[in-house]
């Protein structure tokens, strides 16, 4: 069959961000939460096919990483100990600088201040500082190079502590307009807080998490003691996490509530550089055996100097996106920082007693930490095809049919003699085992886009020859390709098709 | 074989909830939340076995409620638009009365300080209020059976707006001891409030849902759009809720943070009465084809004075833990008060076209909330037992095989003559399917114990015969009977069983 695919050459186009948006509305993959009440910014609702993609990505990752035998599951509460967010450093350091307007009490992140201002403007601002400042070396050389890159100049400077209060003097208010108005920038935490308990003092403070991990980490000896497992082993959890972003951005990509699936491997020190290689392999390769297309996924090591601070080496993998790069997932050596600090915090021993050198150590944490929600997006965006068949036009959602949210479609060719009797038997007897779905509206030719559309890998027809012979077509989404197959033979089919997938 | 069970007589004793906490701490099922901090009141941790049976207990639902033609899945946010609390009511009648000691500034809620007065106590400031005042009717029968119920006429005086301020000028603050120092009792809502954005003003105030329910409400058009589903149909949606309870209790029951099973069934009013038994019924067949014990289930249908704001008709599906009977699901009428509402709310119209009748309406709610934490608990009671084996105690959790967190266990009898690495290889293979456990570790009748006291259904043993015949022992958990099957028939053997449990 001659298929031309259309969209795939336009790969980094906005207009493909809004055309995938528009698709996962119109075929209920994802909402805008309370739309009704015009939304809430950076928050998602997944719809009836959504929410059958995103469990499927789940349920992979979960039987990728915890159907081993050193790898144990846990589920955490998402409220925890305040004391918890001290040890890991959130409370200290999990912020963005911001300024408040004097006159006009408005409140603005310092990177939006300083994007909201022009590069002409920028430029002024910097001339009008030179001579005026004493700067590093670095910082010097840029402003000699200040005719190409005035913009990095700026936000180099308004991010530096040191020289940020004379740019913001020189900054009108995006508000008000007034100048020389600004407060000095001071750090807004990004976590989420809020109160136990019916008094809203303090000591009632609690988080929402901003990352799973640390219930991990809290955990540690339970699981390994009630688990009996020996280092190297690891810990796996699937669950929602809350950063209070100012900007939120990108439909599914930085939003304010997000569920990761992070897995942490506890080692002996000095094995951190070998998992640490095992598991940025291992990660990607899921990605890959889940039918992401070669290429599409790439490495992206920080440089030391822009390590976190509980990072001894990291990396991102990155999805190409049709607006850049961006990280789906991080693999981190967090080294003992984590349990250290709860050590120290806590009171109690994070030692592991390894039995076979008979010593007591803290163990090293390799982190593997995955979006499920930015997953989501990048499996989304990259299962969609546009492609001319025989001359007309379809949409397509190329899932692997492990993550294809309906797995078969079953359709009667015409809604008499017989056919849809059969065809509603053969839905009753799938869907004890597999999510399904019966359409009886329209031609056949329409009920195939339909299913296109919504990523589902096969279709069953009932046809005349049905009634004689008890066989079916199936019809595979990518190929078009159609087989006959004994009515008692199809739930046989789709298992295996769906296991070898 | 001869089994006596011994702790199902006992089933209503203290000690068997101690025991079932010990338990689910030593083996892996719940641990307390940031335990190593002292804990965090009201919040729990799922570990390796908790995960997996809590994941167990959600897929069946989403099974049994969504692999129907008639129901479509959804996955809200758990922050929503503000307003959405306004429309629900929570805002307004979410609350539990609380007072404040105008000395000492502590906060306590009307109906703990109540319990903090000994019956002796209540007497004595009935005794003073008698006469002081007019009180209706059946407050007058109450007190005229004082002698037996002061208890009663107390608390319901407490709880009384009217009569509450009177009974608190003769309740001593239970801190600091002065008397006559109350302020009014004011309403405490129990939503947990947090700030989205870097202003903490009354503007940027959301909620941590309290219910899943309004989630599905306002998306009831965009899924029924979507999905073009027709009325009647239902909407599931399995997801955490919270409530800042001032009073958590008995382990998982009462919980500030706990997970909902919800689904909401929209159909033409006039409806409800004939689609609320029908739910009342699949409900309850639920649990009990998940193997709970006849009887051990009840319906408590609400008086209709006690009716929540929604509510038209209630009953909640009770279990009967060692505490005694509690909630575990509620089955609501819930008419069109929520749609309505929102409605109002949003200016958006929540009407649903009937293309039969050509009527415009707006749907009636029939719901189905169950809790997962709390059926979690009630699946882990039910199955506890004590039994005496032989002589031997033996506990052992009888899950329904579907629910148990591990399928099986491989043990070689003996570390040599080839076991291990035939077990190892049976291991593998199952494990790519199933969650599997392998041990070689102690005597194979330790080994079995420790099995069963984590609830799997199947142990596999590999010995001496399997080397001249390629057959394991399977041995069953709760019959403790044992049948040999060939090494390559083990995974059909399994799923067989499972699929049929």
């Amino acid at each position: 069959m001659e298929t031309v695919i259309i969209e795939k050459q336009n790969k980094n186009s906005n207009e493909l961000v809004d055309k995938i948006v528009s698709l996962a509305k119109r075929k209920g993959f994802v909402f805008q939460s309370s739309e009704i009440y015009g939304g809430l910014n950076g928050c998602w609702d997944y719809g009836p096919l959504g929410v059958e993609l995103l469990k499927n990505i789940k349920e992979e990752w979960w039987k990728f990483m915890t159907y081993r035998d050193d790898i144990e599951g846990i589920d955490a509460s998402i409220l925890m100990h305040p004391k918890v967010w001290e040890a890991s450093g959130h409370v200290e350091n999990f912020t963005d600088p911001m300024v408040d307007c004097k006159q006009c009490k408005s409140r603005f992140r310092v990177d939006v201040l300083g994007e909201s201002i022009n590069e002409k403007k920028q430029k002024k601002i910097l001339e009008t500082l030179e001579g005026k400042i004493s700067y590093d070396k670095i910082l010097h050389e840029k402003f000699q190079a200040l005719s190409e890159k005035a913009e990095d100049v700026f936000t180099a400077m308004l991010e530096s502590p040191d020289f940020n209060t004379l740019v913001l003097e020189e900054i009108n208010c995006p508000q008000c307009g007034n100048k020389n108005t600004f407060t000095a920038a001071r750090q807004f935490n990004l976590m989420f807080k809020t109160f136990v308990g019916p008094v809203e003092d303090s000591s009632a403070v609690v988080y929402l998490r901003p990352e799973t991990a640390q219930g991990i980490y809290v955990n540690f000896l339970n699981v390994q003691g009630t688990s009996r497992q020996k280092i190297p082993f690891g810990i796996a959890q699937i669950g929602k996490a809350f950063r209070n972003e100012i900007n939120t951005k990108n439909f599914l990509f930085r939003t304010r509530e997000f569920e990761q699936m992070e897995m942490q491997f506890f080692i002996k020190p000095g094995d951190d550089k070998k998992w640490y290689d095992y598991w940025k392999g291992e990660r990607l390769k899921w990605y890959y055996s889940l039918g992401m297309i070669e290429g599409k996924l790439r490495y992206h090591d920080h440089p030391a100097n822009k390590l976190a601070h509980y990072a001894k080496e990291a990396t991102d993998i990155e999805y190409e996106f049709p607006f850049g790069w961006g990280e789906i997932e991080g693999i981190h050596n967090r080294t003992n920082f984590d349990l250290t600090r709860h050590e120290q915090f806590s009171g109690k021993s994070m030692k592991y007693f390894d039995e076979e050198s008979k010593e007591k150590f803290i163990p090293f944490i390799i982190e593997t930490s995955a979006g499920a929600s930015r997953s989501f997006m990048a499996f989304f965006i990259d299962a969609y095809y546009e492609e001319e068949v025989k001359g007309e036009m379809r949409s397509v959602l190329r899932f692997n049919p492990k993550l294809a949210p309906v797995k078969a479609a079953i359709f009667p060719l015409v809604n008499k003699d017989g056919m849809p009797e059969i065809a509603l038997n053969i839905e009753k007897d799938l869907r004890k085992n597999l999510k399904v779905f019966y359409d009886d509206k329209g031609a056949v030719g329409r009920r195939y886009r339909r299913q296109d559309e919504a990523g589902t890998p096969f279709c069953i027809t009932v046809d005349t020859q049905t009634l004689s012979d008890q066989t079916v077509t199936i019809r595979e989404r990518d190929s078009m390709g159609q087989v006959r197959v004994s009515n008692d033979r199809i739930l046989n089919y789709l298992t295996e098709k769906l296991t070898n997938a």
